[in-house]
């Protein structure tokens, strides 16, 4: 069983793995390189994933649906075989001397984003994106009835630089017993903002930003997507719900396919103009227990792997950011891309 | 002039290069690895820093010490060539739209611990290492005049995973107009714990690690070197004066010798136990305006680089370990180092 311990310091939680213990050299030099052979998220291979926890298997001309475990899924969810936290137990909450510890409990998922062991999220056509979020929020539903779960955070590493072990492209989901303490800073940073201001801070970014223009990327009818204000990394983007919407899972279905265009667009620009980069891309929301609230408003945030965090910014949470917002923007913003349908672009 | 630009959600500052953005082919795939061929930092070649700012030079034989800017020095400091912040001017806080932003203000200084070229600052001799150590307290006594910074954070990036991009062996000051996010963080959890128990957590943290052992890698009279009880990384180790001293530029004369012990033994069982990691090394202390007091301690946090954050960690700030600091503990603790003096390991 992992174990959540807490630094008695600054509060901060960490997830120690105390099972299959990481020895010195275990960490070789090119440790995420991404191997090449046989892919266990491949047609064929579902026998070597635990067994799935939920995939979309449209019926082929009205004709039978393929078993579980089998092929002819488009999208697949399965357990993560080496789970950051156990699915089984209590949190058992206990001390340990002066220190904090308990019971690493939440669910750890990969989302099989398609069988094609080649494409990239960006390259599946609009409507296969859509399929991806709607399993992010089919997820969320059914977990957010465990009530041990405070948070779930769904994210994506692409490419080694990102963190990605596996070449296949799928996103993973974490169910945690605990608030995390970035989601609990935005939350409480946007409550003040509320407090202040009786207006939500993203609503307002969301129609400043628009009205201003040199950091928007891209816009449709749904979604705004900007380079932020104070960008912790070059070319970070976020893509925000134009309408106040406090909780990703329980958004209007009207939306998805818009959020799929906007997901496409962002990344085939940003493929473009920085030549496929390495990204991490993650969903803030708001937490399970609280999902309709008035401050919070879901996003996605996109950080493309151009820099290397150093030891000033690990030393002070204060980032150095070498290309200003407005020009991230607009080397996407004029990044050409055509989708199925023409993206609305300034 | 860099530009501070603030987080309206959650607060945080992050320095916007404005000079010199970085465009999109600026970010070479490889633009981390470290150059060969011309150093700055060698012997010969003090004319291509900016002027010194001060340096270590020994008399020879009692003859006369080498003048500014040519060979004969041990330790060097000069500006940094392109410095995150501007030494010039005043903060100007001001509204931008509904965001905020002031004037990139500060100090960016190199250390250059050696003129050898090939050697890493564990190499050097304890009283080398001392000597970098004394520069770091000479340049933050200087710095402190200045009462437009805050705060100083001194850092090293070894190696190219870690940011550096000079092989020369050298470390980094950032004097800041502002309290840093990670500063503050510890400054509060400190004293939040003070004011409940009316003791230092730090001190704490050293008391009973010392009793109980198992985290510690060394000790010496005065420093003692632990795997933190929550590290964020694999191998994380802070370096922790056994006495309470809120800052490190006020602290004792006669512990310089046995920090550059505690450093040089730290770094040399690291190259040892993780094969010569890329690693960054902060330096965290009180406040300019704050330096005595009784929650906060100063110490060094050693973070080796040996895996990639990802995803998860950025969406949350919640980290995942994959190495218990017991184990950690016990691999560098274990690991045989004979310096001049014998370490006193358990």
């Amino acid at each position: 069983m992992p174990e959540l311990r807490k630094d008695p310091i600054v509060g901060r939680w960490v997830i120690i793995s105390t099972d299959r213990a990481k020895r010195p050299t275990d960490f070789a030099r090119e440790k995420n390189q991404i191997k090449g052979g046989f892919c266990p998220f491949c047609y064929g291979n579902e026998a070597k994933t635990p067994p799935e926890i939920m995939a979309y298997r449209p019926s082929n001309n009205g004709g039978p649906v393929a078993p579980r475990d089998t092929p002819g899924w488009t999208v697949r969810v399965v357990p993560n075989k080496f789970p950051a936290l156990g699915i089984e137990g209590s949190l058992n909450r206990q001390a340990d001397g002066m220190f904090d510890k308990m019971n690493g409990i939440g669910a750890h998922e990969v989302i099989i984003e398609t069988p094609d062991h080649t494409a990239s999220l960006e390259q599946l056509p609009e409507k296969r994106i859509e399929d991806v979020l709607w399993a992010f929020r089919d997820r969320i539903i059914d977990l957010r009835k465990d009530r041990r779960f405070k948070y779930i955070l769904i994210f994506k590493n692409h490419g080694e630089a990102a963190g990605a072990s596996l070449e296949h492209t799928h996103s993973q989901l974490i169910a945690l017993p605990i608030l995390p303490k970035y989601v609990v800073e935005e939350l409480e940073g946007a409550k003040q903002y509320f407090i202040y201001k009786e207006r939500c801070v993203f609503c307002d970014i969301v129609r400043q930003e628009s009205e201003v223009g040199t950091r928007v990327v891209a816009e449709n009818p749904d979604f705004l997507t900007i380079a932020p204000y104070a960008p912790r990394f070059p070319f970070e983007t976020w893509v925000l719900p134009k309408r106040h919407e406090s909780s990703f899972e329980n958004s209007s279905s009207a939306m998805f396919e818009n959020l799929a265009k906007a997901v496409k667009t962002l990344l085939t620009k940003a493929d473009l103009v920085l030549d496929n980069p390495a990204y991490n891309l993650v969903l803030h929301t708001s937490p399970l227990q609280d999902p309709q609230n008035d401050h919070y408003h879901w996003h996605i945030e996109f950080m493309p792997k151009l820099t290397k965090t150093a030891g000033f910014e690990w030393g002070t949470g204060f980032y150095i950011n070498p290309t200003p917002p407005e020009e991230a923007a607009r080397f996407l913003r004029e990044a050409n891309v055509s989708l199925t349908q023409p993206i609305a672009l300034r």
